[in-house]
This record gives structure tokens, sequence and C-alpha cells, in this order.
């Protein structure tokens, strides 16, 4: 009788991500977790830093787990960008189907775009999947209807903040408590590296014959919380509706998506609700001067990575989209 | 063809743990959420307060609850004293059991005290489980080691601190960000009202034959988080016993006991690390004046509420313990 | 000899803000505080709020105050804008000069618009001063060079966040650490009520022969902080200006402005560093598409609205205008 | 005519410790800041760090602070005890008298216990003065009037907590608010370091014909603020007082005291107040076993550190002890 598990091979597992893509691989109803890669912690039972059980898990080298990621159907890389370019080449060599969750492939012919709401097709037969990164999960799957449906007339001004989790795991000291306790600051002002990945994927969602996709401003914030990112749309309408029919074209456009939740107004998008959830809580509104604005909530290391990369491994497999991911909810 | 799921009918469903009880419950695999009261919410879909899908249940007024109850196996009660001490005799008469998340019946002879770990026999045949409090299971899953095996000589200082929602749900100018941020302080200093409950069951635990239980001497603190307790053990050992002794000792009596972690050090306990999740994680150690020190940490609405009475209401069903619980992990 | 102190009334002395004035004035060089009105602590002594001595002085009836006011130079209104409207005539008519900080009369053509780094000169004579809102504050102060210079092509899209004592002191469930631990969320999303007199205050900044003020989107938002507002606005510049024109363009506007400091950049304005002052700090970028993007941060409680008021009430006294604000550091 | 101010150095000046000095020294009304030195800052504005002016200083280097400090009055250290431990002698030779922050001397014959509250008399006639450690700041001045009137039978176990700068300024993942966020846990458990200097500071407290100091166990805990520490200490009565004698005992024991405020009760003891001041918040009360509970909150970085320095200061140069230190109140 054949295994109904595939084996997933996972790089970078003790980081932020890499340790909720433990979490959630551990206990997927069709996956094995074949091995967890993590060079600064090899030997080390998984458990020892998940706080659970993980089937007795230890974390491996990269070399050793690049061995089995041999034979294994999916490699997940949690690792950053220049790692992930060196990875990719030959775990897809030895036959392995790839998930990076860095922006090394993001804007890689090759790769698929992996932001499952939009592109689930293509996912079902990539070789490689580029990982959205978080602030651009929040930010396409919150402009996608009104792009889509040609709504925006000029800029899309988007300010969005982030937990501070969303740096990555490190000794930092603008990162300590210390620094950050009561902190709010701006970072990577009008250079942030999502813009490019949310404008190349806006313009497709925009397609041929529509009105071009519009510039976006994005201001990223550091806020002083673990997890999370927050984002605020603004726009000029490009011809009027009210907040009531803007709020149905989102229900309509996200009616069959499964993780994404759209509220009855952007008041009731709270940051708090979706952390610890695989959930991009949405909500729109319009005044009569033709002004839009959109707010959107997700967790940054679930439906902004781990989760995200979850969906994308069901789709590739042909699993339901939320496999493994069912159980998550607020509880915290 | 029976059905496999109990009916259960849930009191007090919109307070901090009765949520918590609501989505535990709404994904147990042997039970069936028959009704959810909250006067105050009456009508509403649970769904909004939850943030999640519960299968279109809406909150029922408490009467109309009361009704349904009358034909489900339990009860669970998640309102305040007085409403317990009304709700818990017609439901017993009905034919219901209840299990009472108040202190209402804490010291009521006819009740049996729920704290699995110690009580699962008793609890099993129960009519009236009375819960224990949040600070109470913290203490004396803490202590039952040193007290069982006598090596406590003179008092039992205990401080703990709990984050603000062991005070429940509230409009309280006290309890607002803007008073609590970066607060620490004392409260019911030399007169909480877990004392009582805790010196009884140590003495219980201690037995006949031994030394009778020490004294509890227990401070607690409001700190400025949501969720969890922390408390920090001390006292003078009875004959001496090195830290390593210590946690193989706490390490053989909670052997077979799935909502226990024993931490190789105090310092590993981590109430960050417990909060979303059914553990109590406690560490001990001692040094060579002969003082021992434990600390302990779990989430009060969880291990310290709501988690411990899913684990009773499983063990009055014949279930395994954690049922309904195995999903529980830190996502946040 | 004549006492070099002028006598000051203050009403509404227990909020958040009314605190800060207290603590201001009771160490005021040249202020004298007369009576610290708040009918639910009438009799108390102000230190017991306030944690520090103020001379003795005990919080009196608003009635009392009254009669004490007539006698006063001066009366500071921090109560909500009810009470104001009813206060501030019979104050006037007893010979009191008003600085009112609700915003009661901040479109009232009879009152002066207290922003003293825009209207001293009118401040220094007025009979009623109009204390502006807190985030008009920032977003005025941050925009105003960019107004002044006729330098905004379109919309001035305005983000901003603030403390939760910006909705000042009240029993309120959704203000409990337990609802705001973590969160971020949107309020008063396109229809905040500050929004008029930043545009009416921009349009005088603006003047009669250059183009007119911009239009203000304003998305306001509660942060998981106890004080402060950060802002951050984003426009299409009218012509192309460096980073290093903008920063120097708003440098020379506010050389002689103590109260506002100019960072080189955006990144380096910082929540955290401005909370416990008087300071507005403000950083601005722009980039080759021709965006401007500036932040401002300030400590709700002072600069925006206590230490903006001793500013007012310094100016109207001929004082130099941060007489009793200079102590002011962070020490937090 | 002569100068009135006395020419201070200072070491370490941008640490945690460092820059509160700076901003303390900088406004002190008789003293002149001649250096602050801070090798990893040399040649920077001393401003940038402290976000408020302090009369165009820049950090030197340590070597040029050395020479500087030879024609100094007083020399501060706020660097590790390995340094400390290397600048004291030859400052010392050259003439300059030192107060020393880190744990150097603490145990050194030839230094002065700076704990100004107990040790004035010999601190004014100090060459060498020990600051105490923040936690011990705390306790022993919580303890002291219990030890000097003979009223501890048994041992003394403190439980107390500190926000994270208590650890210094460093890059350290286990301090990023990532890691802290909503944490609590204990550290140094039963091998603190601060405990020898709190035993023998209660011992001399304890004096000779008295009962003996009595053991202290100590019990540290990391706790998510930025500052502070809270301290409950638990003992069993020599002999029965009520709450109401014990706390009026505590207030004429420190009747004289400008930096010790004594709370009516123990729950009036807040963190959240003391923080940004120099004062140490005491509560005491009592139950009708005999148990006696104390606590007590200070911030670690004012009255635990600089603010403690400079009483001492001030103490050495003859000068009122709390000159410079009026201004500080709680604004944040």
């Amino acid at each position: 009788m054949q295994d109904p598990h595939t084996a997933v091979a996972l790089f970078g597992a003790a980081g932020y991500t890499g340790l909720e893509l433990v979490k959630l691989l551990s206990r997927h109803p069709r996956v094995r977790l074949a091995c967890a890669a993590s060079d600064g912690h090899a030997g080390r039972p998984v458990g020892e830093l998940t706080g659970q059980p993980a089937g007795g898990l230890a974390f491996t080298s990269t070399d050793e787990a690049r061995a089995i990621a041999a034979g294994c159907g999916v490699a997940l890389l949690a690792v950053p960008p220049e790692p992930a370019r060196l990875l990719a080449p030959p775990l897809r060599a030895a036959g392995a189907r790839v998930i990076d969750l860095s922006h090394a492939h993001r804007a890689d012919a090759e790769a698929v775009y992996g932001l499952t709401s939009l592109f689930a097709g293509e996912i079902a037969r990539a070789r490689l999947v580029a990982n959205p990164g978080c602030y651009a999960t929040a930010v396409i799957t919150a402009a996608a209807p009104l792009v889509r449906h040609a709504l925006v007339a000029g800029d899309l001004v988007v300010s969005a903040g982030s937990g501070v989790t969303g740096a990555g795991r490190a000794a930092d000291e603008a990162m300590s408590l210390g620094e950050m306790y009561g902190e709010v600051r701006a970072y990577k002002v009008l250079r942030h590296q999502h813009v490019p990945e949310i404008e190349a994927t806006l313009a497709r969602v925009a397609g041929r014959e529509r009105a071009p996709a519009p510039p976006v401003i994005l201001t990223t914030h550091l806020l002083p919380v673990a997890r999370g990112i927050f984002a605020t749309l603004t726009a000029r309408l490009a011809r009027p509706l009210s907040s009531a029919e803007l709020t149905a074209r989102y229900r309509e456009d996200y009616a069959d998506d499964p993780t994404v939740s759209i509220a009855p107004t952007p008041e009731e998008v709270s940051l708090r609700r979706v952390v610890g959830t695989n959930t991009c809580r949405i909500g729109v509104a319009s005044d009569d001067r033709g002004v839009v604005v959109v707010a959107a909530a997700l967790d940054n290391l679930l439906k902004g990575a781990a989760g995200q990369a979850v969906e994308n491994l069901n789709t590739m497999l042909g699993l339901p989209r939320t496999s493994g991911l069912e159980h998550l909810a607020r509880h915290a």
C-alpha cells in the first residue's frame, strides 16, 4: 500500500518562519516532514524550539538535509535570498519541486509567483514557486479587486506597519524591547524592496485591455508588536462607488477564497484578531469626494509567509488549499 | 445509529473564557455545542466575536439555553459566581452534569475539585465539578510534588503575576492600556481568594500520614500582558535535594500527564511559550542553603480555565483527556 | 511689590491632559496654579494622582473653581466640548482669558487657533484661544512648509496613529490592555473631526496668491502604546525637489521654532524619543517619481495638548514661549 | 570670581545609564559636564543620542576623557566592571573622586557603598563610591526598616522583576521585542550577583546588638517592559505588628528622605508611576498570621543607577541631595 504522505524537506527551520513551518507541517495530514535543516541548531530536538513535540524530529545540518531532500517531493526554503539562490538549482536537479520563501526568485521568469489567491492554476503545475513577501501579500490582496475592476485613478498610497518578527530572528540592538517599547518609526522610505513585486503583480491583475495598474507608493513602519502587518491603502476612485458597493465587490471577488475575510467596514479589521491565523482580513470604504480607503491585516509569519507556503504546497500536491491550516485560530 | 457526539450547553459564552470554550468545543471531535448563552449578545452569530466560523451558531439568551441544556449531557458555566450558584441546581435537576468555572462551588462538599492532574478518578464520576482558579492551577501543579513527598519545611511563599484577561472582560479604567502600559502592581495582598482552595488541595495531596501541607503566602500581581500566569514558589527544603534530584522527582510525578511539561531549569520556563497552549510548564532548582525555587507558567484562559474545563469534560465522558486540545500550539 | 506670578485656573484637571497641565503649571516659574477643578476628585490632594507634590493643592469642584477663576488672568479648559462651551462665556465675562483644549471653539470666528508655531502674533492678543487637536498639530506642523511653498500637487494623504490616551481617560472595554495588546486598527475612517481644522489652517498657510491648499485625506489608527502620535504624509510634488532640498526648506522654516526638530531623514523620526517632550520631530524625503513623504511624531498629551497650551499661555503673557517646558526630556 | 560649577567627567556615556547621566548632568545647576566618553560614538554630538541639546557636547574617546578627567573634581564610571577596575586607580591618582556604577568596587573595603539613604555621612567624605546595583537599591530600601527594628524572623524572600534595560544596551536576540513580547521569565535563579551586597548592607543596618540580618532569597525576573524594577518582599514578623503600625514605622524612618515615598498600602505601589522619577515607592502590609509583605518600585536607570549616582555626587560636593533631580516627573 502506498504511503499517502508526501515527504517534504525544510531549510532554515529555526528562523521565525521556519519554526512556524515545522509546527504546521508536523501536524499536516498528508505531509511528512522528512528533515528540518538549521546549521546553528543541528542535532538539537526540534521540540526544544517549538515548545511542542514534533515526532522526535531533530534539526539536521544543511548538507544532510540536501541529501534527504533528493528523495522528497517538495523542498521549502525559509532561508535568506543568498542561500536560497544556491540551494534551489541542485534541489530541482535532484527532482524536488521548490517553494522559496525568500525574495531570491520573485522576479525570476522561471518561477511562479506564489500568491495562491490569484495564481492557483500556475502554482499547481510549478516546479519553482516564489512565495510572496509579507507586505506584498497584504497589499496585493487588498488592492486586487480595485485594480481588477479598474477602479483606481492615480496613485495607490499605502501606509503599512509590521511587527518586529517581520525583520527575521536576529541579535539587533534596534529590535530590543528596550529600544522598541512604545516605538513607531518608518523604514526604507520610498525604497522598500516589495514595491516591484506589488506593481508587477497588480499589472497582471489589471490585465491587458484595462487601465494600467496604479503606481504604488509604500511607506513601511516598524510597530511595537511581535507579529502582524496592518496596511492602509488610499486612492481616488475612477468612478463613484459607495462603501456598500465596494464591500459587495470585495465579497464577490473573494467569495470562494477560504483565506480572505471581508469585514463590514475598515474599522472592523483588527490586527490582533488575525494573528495566529491564516486569514487576510480586509475592509473598504469610500466618501463623497471619491476617495477609497482599504484596511488589511494578516499574520506576517502565517498568511504572510508559512501559511501561504502551505497553501502553495497543498496546491502543488492537488490537496485542498487549507489542508493542515484549518486548526489555526486565535488563542492568544 | 447513535450520535457519537455529546451535547454540551455553555453559559457565559461571550466572556474571555467563554469564547475560548466556544472555539475549543466547536472543533471538539466528540462534542456538539448545543447552545452558547450570552444575554448581552443573544441573536448575534458567535463567529463575529471569535473571528472564525462556528457552524453558524448564534448566541442565545440564558433562558433559551436553560431549556436546551435540559437535553444536554453536560453544562459548562463560564459565568460569575452568583449566576453560577443560581444556574447549577436546576440544570442538575434537569439531568445535566455541571462544570462550574467560577469559584461558587470550590468549597462545596458536593462538588469535585476539577484539577484533572490530581483527581481524574473522582471527576470521571462527578455530577458537579468545580473548575479550579487560574492561580490555584499554577500553584497546586507546581507545588504538588514538593508537598506529596513532604519536602517543604515552613512556609510556601508564592509570588505570581497574571495578564489582565485574568480579571475578566469588563470596562474598567484601571485595565486600560493607557493605565497598564509599562505597569506592574500587586493586588489583593495577603487576601487573595484562591489561597483557601490552594491550601485545602495541598492538604489532600499531603495525605494523612505525612507532614501537614505548608502555609501558603501568595502575592498576586497584575502584569502588562494580555494573557498568562507566571508563578514563582520559594521554600526551605525539609531535607537536602539537588536541582537534578528535584527535577527528576517532578519528571516522574508528571510522567503520564500530557498537560504538564518539566523544564530542565526554572530559567527555561517562558510565559510566552505557554500562551495559546494547554500546558503548564514547570522548572525547579535548589541551592546549598536548602532553598527550593519552582517557576511555573500557564495560559490563564486555557490551562487555567477553558482548557482545564475541557480536560474535565473529557474525563467525565470517558474520552482521552486531551481530546479537542491537541491542535493547540503557540502561533502568536 | 507686585507678585510676578499670573494666577491660572484649570478645569478638567484629573483627565490625562489635565494632569499633565497640573504637573507643568506646578513648576512654571511665572505662573501660580490657583485651582485645579475635577468634580470627581474634589477635595483629594492633587499629588495623589500626579504622584508628585503639587504644593499641597487639592482638587476643587467646578463651582469653586469658577469663583476662583474670576480673579485669575487665564483659565485653561481641559474638559470635553460641551462643558467647554458652557464654561467659556462666564469666565470671559469675569475677566479671564481662556484657552480651550477641546474642539468646542476651533471653528469659532471669535477664537484664535492656538498653533503657536504659526499664529503667535494673534495668540499674544487673544481673549479666547482654541488649542489645536493632537492630530491637527502633527499634520499641520508637518505639512506647513510644503503648503507654504506651494509644493503639493493633488491630495495630501495622511496615515496617522495614536496611543490610547488620545481617546481620553475612560472606562472602555475596547481600550483595555486585554483588547489592545498587539492590536492595531483604523477608526473614524474618512470622517475624523480634525480634518476641517487641518484643511482650514492649511488654507491660511497657503495664502491668497498661491495654489489652494490640498485636500487632506486622513486615516487615523489606534496603536498599542500609551502615548504619542506618528503621522506619515504622502503627496506628489508640484515641482521636483530632492530630499536634501526639502530637508533644507524645513530646517529654514522652523529655524526659530524651539518646539520643532527636523531629522536628517524620515527614518530618524522616532515616536519613543518624543514621548515625554514638547517637541514635534519631522523628517522629509522625496524620490525621482516626484513623491514626497513626511514623517512626524509628537507626544499627544504634551506637544499635542498640554505643552501646546503652555506655549499659548506663555505667548499670551508675553513670556518666552517655552517657559516651564525646558525641563521636559525623555526619561522613560 | 570662582566658577561655582564642579567639573565632572563621565565614562560609558552612551549606554542606557550613561545617557541618563548625560541628560541629568547637562542641566545640573552646580555641575559642568566636562566630557562624555564613548569609544563607539567618539566625535558624534551627544544630542544625537539623547534627542536633546547638551550644550554642543560631543562624545570623546576614553583616552581623551582620561586626560580631561585629571582636572575634574569627580569622575563617574558608567562602564562594565572590567574597565571600571582599570579606570578607577589612575583617575584617583590624578586627583578625581570616583563614583563607580558597576559592581567592580561594591565588595571593596576602600570604597563606600553609595546608598545615599543609609550612608550619606561616609559618602560625603569618600574618594571612591560604589553605586549600588538596581535590585540592591530596591531590596535594601524596602527591607531596611524591618531589619533595623529587628522585625524579621527567618528568611527574607524576594521576588523581583526588571525591565529589559536592566540588562544594558546590547544586541541580544533574547532581548528582542519579538522574543520578549508577552514574555516573563526568571533568570539567575538562586545565584544573582546582587545578593551578597544586599546581605552585607542589611547586616550593617541590623547593627551589632540586634538580631542578625535575615538570609535573603532573591528570584529575579525579566518583565516585558523597557524600564523599572518591582520587588515583592515576604517574611515572618518577629513580633506582631499591624499594617498601620508597619506603615507608620516606614513613614518615620523615611520622613527626611526626599527620594523615598511610602504608599498607604502595597497595592498603591505602581511601577508605571515611578518610571521617569528618582523615587523609590514602598508599601507594606501584614496579616494575622504574622506575615509581612513589602512592595517596592523604582526606575532602574534613575533611582537604581543614574539618579542614585547624582545623589552621591551631590552629597560628595556638599550640595542638597536632590540638586539636578527636582525636575524629574512622570511625563510618559
